[in-house]
């Protein structure tokens, strides 16, 4: 990639965040809606703490740095560059106002121009990953958003072209015969650390259904009982169940209307089910007579069969049967960017694929995104496997 | 009060309340620093729907009220006018904006006005109360926002100008004789229910002091080990005490220097000590080998030495030794009116004076302010008696 | 007293303790319901740790205390003597047993008894302390207890004789006219620091119901939606009903069973109504058109009309509308002994009278008994006043 | 297995759970120390109303079952057959008395030796797997009883003769080549469902140490700040680490002593650590270059290099990296015997090997043990791969 395209690149993504923040009133750019989410306005100035800190700091000379408070108070979880604001208490954060973040950005921005004039290889790293990061925090920043909103009796609407509108195919399974598999990312392009090192896996013979889970399939789910048997459920996923009182994803408003970017809606029955847990996921497939595909059957099934794996992309994030845990060989690099990844290899599914609210050119087959399992505010579905 | 002066009273207040959100940033109006503070911008819907639900409605024909959903989320704790939102989630109400609830503003002024062109005398004393309400409100935003900004490390300032600045006068006790003394509203003047029913008290002769406790006294206690020593304190403010870690007043920044709606300022130690809990309150009286007053006392006080009871009023409510409960005979009057103060008559003490937040003309010696002994954020401060 | 009287005096006060586990397997001694609550293997021991804390290691030569992590294990709330196990986790201690405890007993009664030959004034005072202490902890071990079995499926039966088995009057009301009264304790006996110092209060006149409320009566409070309706209780009452689902008294079993500690009986509808807080003593109280009396009438009530006052004693503690408050003059003995009484001055409520569980001699009319407004597993009744 | 020896087989184990409680006082036996453990006289009541309601009242006409309630309160966490009495509660269950539990223990032996005059095959292998499920119950009685015991400020000691005392050996590591392995139980003899299906798995090559990792090293461990540096934690572990102040292993008493089931005693450095939580284990690991072996290199380890890992049983259960997860193509068996193993099978981290608690005969190579990464009571310790 050569210099220009590099810095059109870099303003592309850059714009593009704030553009993000364009239909919103200021009022809901301080909006938290729980502790797993955060604001708009903080999204905006974390991803620019994060060129900052990591990019402009080492490697521009002269570059002076924001107030350390502020750095204190956007810093999302690196300990090895100091202290940071409670996770929960990034909606109190009136200041430093919106205004006073985007001068921020563009003074960054300006330096980061600064640099891309005579780059050395680290800092294109960086500035590559730094990319990266802010496209994670784009999509992020509309999921926080969309949980901020479902808070709200006004029930307010993002866009009205926000949502996605797609139809899932009719029930089909795509076969995968047994072998010695290489999974992980390979080549000289970007990937994430935790997509390597590549390496082999055993898989058994399995099948892979072509296409996402509807929801017309999961309210038959639920009028069958499905949240009511706890025969279904693992042990851990049917306490949270009854304790959060859970009777349907988490913006259906019931079985007939959604709560979207785009205000309530109709439930469309041939659209893809979403913002569900994986212990629905994996309740509604063993109630299917199925399973959720492990992460390296649902690499290997989009390697093998292409696009007949349809809606592997751009529609939703696909909770998988696996945990996250490192590849085989897999080391942090050291320092703070290998807490990027690294330290959250525990209590975590695996989801592949990618959502209509990644930015485009960021997904990956090799991609490994992960949540909680009883995370439920992300944009994710489920595909079934045998 | 002829209805010209109502008029001007009435938009004054209403004015004043407006006012008060001058000095800060739009992002600051959402702002909740816990579940017993409300965002600035509820405190404007709030006293707007009491306006809107307990006299317009029921007496101005044609008046258009709000969305119910705004009702829903503006109603703070009257059942029986409906349900309401959470309160610990105010601050997730990013709508309305503030201009749609200043615009709310506006079209409910309109309505009082035209109701004030032939007013009943039901209507009259509606007003006088929702009048009364909004001031009640105004010293609590500030209060409210003063526990916002102080959870922010950036430290916002309100205003250059807007802390209490005034000096205590040297020791000095009045006393008073033993005697049978009348307390309690009394006249034609407005006062809240629970100022009534005037009913008789025994009063021991009793000493009180001439001023409020300064910053310098509190020193010494803290310096005495005042907050390590469990035989000054209640048992439960103890364990309260050591559980979150109290070692000074709400605000202090260590003891040179505390948090203020001027940002950051040195203690001056002739100046009162404000915003400390009952509990501390109660063990610094113990401390000094005094008590506090009961809220009998206080105001047979304030009318035997009228201004020699240096700030009574104006400067900082006063802890008493009473906890809140009703006077011989009060009932609460039937209706929603009447869980303006009645039902809040259990676990709470009283606080008697008024403080510099405190509107002008909004106070009286009878006034009964009360908060639980726990908290810490409204303005605070206590006089000792023996 | 001589000393033979005081003598036999204390070790009917000291085995009447033991009696109590009589009726009790082994196995219900460690039993610890909830942290209010304490096993009664804790009791017997704690009583046992007091006369030796306060009593023998000052006054008897030679007296060998316990192993001091026992006296760390049975301290109850004296700050002054040391650290303490934490109460919730009392039920915890499987060890010493009740056999080592019962040994302990038997040697601190043997150094009572030593003590006793050649009494000074101080031990004198304090061994009646440590006796009247004793006979608190007699009723709270059968109320802990109650408490504890209530939450076993297998519902067991303490004793089936020791239940409560009285009925109450017809309604009635007595008059007291308005003036001033002394309240508190006079003369020479034993009383509690609480109960003094004897002051003048001045009370309006009133009217006191005669007898205590039936069950029966809650029944229609039930049946008419008490415990639904927030416009009878205080709001903080209201939440907890909510929020802890009481739809009754405490131990009924629906409106027709009740678990006593003779087991499940039916409920007598002519019997006294009990185990419920103060807040749904309030409510039932607002429900009939009345009030709770405050401890200053009920005091002056019994003294004026004796025993038409039915049941003031010996059936149920009795809620008064009196948060518990030190009375004008009142100052806490210096020392651990201060602490008995002077500590819990906040956030409770006066309840007046004694119980069926009260031991005999241990009643008085100026006793002040006090508990948290959401308490209900005490031996607690009410009676009107208006 | 013929009928004499199966019924020699069943007494013995029987005979052991209660051989457990000998040297325990009676008071003990109710004991729960935390809502993860159960009191002794629960596990021998729960392994009781196993065999009753899964062998006896479906295949042994005429047996006479429990009273309801108690099923009620020893149902573990099959829903499929009914409500059950709360896990943290346990601890308050007084009643039935231990003599009680034991005389029902006597009668459901009566029924087993009947049932055994002539089962069929299918009582046949609930018998078996109600011995596997008591033999697990008796160390898990133990490792609660630890946890119970600790608790207590006497620190009871359970049997002078109860503890482990084995030594490490020298550090060395054993090779095992890449390939394609099979993993899982195979052949005629009892397993627990979760042990299969056997299946094929890649491997790279690795190394795994010969022995467990020993206090010494962790004493160095701690000495280079292992508790103090975020970079060696997971994210989750850090913030436990953090939240519950772990400052080295459960029972260690500073770093030279140790909590056990023979009371307090000094720490050997050669023998193998103890009681720590997976997060311990994993940072312990990357501290050391190291990292913790997969469940399918432990088991492939085991199979390849015999006796030469030593300590593989009979010392402690050792953490994998390994998520509890199903085998490809495990299906959980139908009914509440499928809720045996399969319901748990997220958030969990699988262990290998048995512990000096192991009933003889309860271990195999392909057993799989799992807890949650954050506990730390049960008898875990770990080994190093590479």
């Amino acid at each position: 990639m050569n210099l220009v395209l590099q810095l059109n690149t870099l303003l592309e993504v850059r714009d593009r965040s704030e553009a993000l923040i364009d239909p919103l009133e200021l009022e809901d750019l301080g909006l938290q809606g729980m502790a797993d989410a955060s604001p708009p306005k903080w999204h905006l100035a974390h991803t620019n703490w994060f060129f900052e800190t990591f990019l402009l700091q080492p490697h521009l000379k002269g570059h002076e740095p924001c107030d350390p408070r502020w750095a204190y108070q956007f810093n999302s979880y690196y300990d090895s560059v100091g202290d940071r604001h409670p996770r929960p208490q990034r909606g109190l954060l009136s200041r430093p106002t919106v205004k006073e973040i985007l001068r921020w950005r563009s003074r960054v921005n300006d330096g980061l121009e600064e640099l891309l004039q005579a780059p050395d290889e680290t800092s294109l790293q960086l500035l590559e990953l730094g990319l990266q990061h802010e496209q994670q925090h784009q999509e992020l920043l509309l999921m926080d958003l969309l949980d901020g909103f479902s808070r709200q009796p006004l029930e307010p609407c993002y866009h009205r072209e926000a949502d996605l509108s797609i139809q899932t195919a009719s029930d089909g399974w795509l076969s995968c015969d047994e072998g010695l598999v290489s999974i992980g990312h390979r080549g000289t392009g970007f990937h994430f650390d935790n997509e390597g090192p590549r390496h082999r896996a055993w898989l058994d013979g399995f099948e892979i259904r072509n296409d996402l889970v509807s929801n017309g399939a999961f309210q038959a789910f639920i009028a069958d009982g499905g949240y009511s048997r706890p025969d279904l459920w693992m042990s851990e996923g049917w306490s949270l169940c009854q304790q959060n009182g859970w009777i349907g994803p988490r913006y259906w408003r019931g079985v007939q209307e959604e709560f979207t970017l785009a205000g309530r809606q109709p439930l469309d029955p041939d659209a893809p089910v979403r913002h569900l847990s994986w212990f629905e996921a994996d309740a509604f497939a063993r109630w299917s007579d199925a399973r959720l595909p492990t992460e390296a059957e649902w690499e290997h099934a989009a390697a093998v069969h292409g696009e007949a794996l349809l809606h592997s992309h751009g529609v939703l994030w696909q909770w998988t049967a696996s945990p996250y845990r490192p590849y085989p060989g897999f080391v942090a690099p050291p320092g703070a960017i290998g807490e990027y990844n690294g330290k959250f290899m525990s209590s975590q599914f695996v989801l592949r694929g990618s959502c209509w609210l990644t930015p485009p050119g960021h997904s990956r087959d090799t991609y490994r995104n992960f949540f909680p399992p009883a995370s439920r505010w992300m944009a994710a579905g489920l595909r079934l496997a045998r």
